[in-house]
């Protein structure tokens, strides 16, 4: 039994109106892998990077215990780079710059020793990228987790329909929600995606929390811790991701009320991840940190009115 | 004792994704009186209406054991007219046309009936205004909760400090939080706005909930309800503020463990508001309408999570 992440891994160049950063560590399967570290310990990661990319970053994936095997390093290639700068408000950014480079051919490749896969993450990639790596499973997963965004719903719109549909989970943002469903409310908008082909859908809504809902018109709320500084808001929705599937990878209970305990912890390391640049925050964490941070949310919430 | 209420009672139309209005009845004394009346029974309106003011509003206030004697009817004025409409996304509107008519020259005069008030809630207003009310009470209220808006921030801000700092519970949205402290993290902005005088700060998000923060850091979040259907998002803050300051003057009990409570109803009310326009579904509650409500909150909150 494993989990299987498949996800960019990159270099960040990141502004923000806390600071700036060189071209740090980066990409989705990084923060997702890092993230479900805390909780299971037999991670697989797929992706590509090239002949740039430096084993310091790659040791520090395998401190996490994340097998890195899959990661193909392209030789001549350059990893895939991306620069942005958020505004104020941190919940937009601009894209200054972005290089696909190796990433622009990845063909990923399941290797025989990662078939044994019952949990399996698909980060925001290509769509056609991410329904390969399902095709290559022998085996269905017990879980398929996927996350997307509005990009690809602009430009491979049926592509993606095709992949959503064979997944079991999908987490996506409030703004995605509504354009992948054309309904304003979320409530509508979760009831349409679940006819798409997914069980459950995330809506990741930033700095104000994140729903679960599933087909029986079940719906969870984690709220957003508010929080004194935010320094990088930079692979939050991955870190929610990877806290996510590495909480119900670890428990292996599937259970709606399991998949509640799973969004809080995903929600408590995004929180934590924004709290320093890049991976610097998240790649250090102790137990007791998470710990604390799933005593702030609960506090935060906890009242103890009763309806006379 | 009693919940003496100073706020707008008007004429809104307005037009919504979901639809528009004639002119209705609305204001912030209306739907704080209204919400507030499903907690408390004994409650006095301070407000100013003109010649045009139909008595069947009056009733319908009166109707909700609201003291309207506080409404100074202007012989040959005309009632405060506001014409707004809402976005797709209902978080922002465009106002089309507002005519402050009798409003302009409003002069609150306390009368002696109403100075047995253990409970002010000032509604939004010029700030001149509300602290007249403040000063004609002999006897300082046990809590007094006042809401304000940027328009206030923008052209006076002097006064609004002035009043501001002789109020205990200061309410406002996201942005004003942020425009009135310069900062942008909700934490730091409750943080520097609790030294300004208050010893209660409650944040509104509109549909992502509301923050209570107490000067001793104690943070408490009521999520809102993901809803099918949103009508018309007018009066929500002030329904929100009425179900906050109606349980407290119900209760009489200003712990900040049942401000939470307090909290909570007020979100309770300011969602069911919104269901339909103006007063239409605000006015006609039930307390299991209100506890059903309350429910869902907290199903939408609730999980098992114990931390190991």
């Amino acid at each position: 039994m494993s989990l299987l992440i498949v996800g960019t891994v990159a270099f960040d160049k990141i502004e923000t109106p806390a600071g700036k950063t060189d071209a740090i560590l980066g990409g989705a399967g990084t923060y997702i892998g890092i993230a479900s570290s805390y909780f299971y310990k037999k991670i697989n990661l797929i992706s590509v990077v090239g002949e740039d990319f430096p084993d310091q970053y790659t040791t520090l994936l395998e401190d996490h215990k994340i097998n890195t095997a899959g990661i193909k390093k392209v030789v001549g290639g350059k990893t895939f780079f991306w620069e942005g700068k958020y505004h104020t408000n941190m919940n937009q950014r601009d894209t200054i710059s972005t290089e696909l480079n190796v990433l622009a051919n990845f063909d990923p490749i399941v290797p025989d020793a990662y078939q044994d896969c019952d949990f399996l993450m698909l980060g925001n990639l290509d769509p056609s990228v991410q329904i390969k790596v399902l095709n290559q499973l022998k085996k269905r997963p017990k879980l398929v987790v996927m996350d997307t965004m509005n990009f690809w719903m602009d430009l491979m719109l049926e592509k993606l329909l095709e992949t959503i549909k064979r997944v079991d989970v999908l987490s996506i943002n409030e703004d995605e929600a509504r354009q992948l469903s054309g309904e304003h409310s979320l409530v509508l908008a979760a009831r349409k995606i679940l006819t798409m082909g997914p069980k459950y859908l995330i809506i990741k809504k930033g700095e104000h929390g994140a729903l679960l809902f599933d087909k029986s018109e079940n719906c969870f709320f984690a709220p957003a811790l508010p929080l004194e500084n935010v320094f990088d808001p930079t692979g939050a929705g991955d870190t929610f991701a990877g806290g996510f599937i590495g909480h119900l990878a670890k428990t292996n209970d599937l259970s709606f009320d399991n998949m509640k305990s799973a969004v809080l912890y995903g929600s408590a390391l995004a929180s934590l991840s924004v709290e320093k640049f890049g991976t610097d925050k998240i790649a250090f964490l102790s137990k007791e940190d998470i710990n604390k941070r799933i005593e702030s949310f609960q506090k935060l919430i906890h009242s103890n009115l009763s309806i006379i």
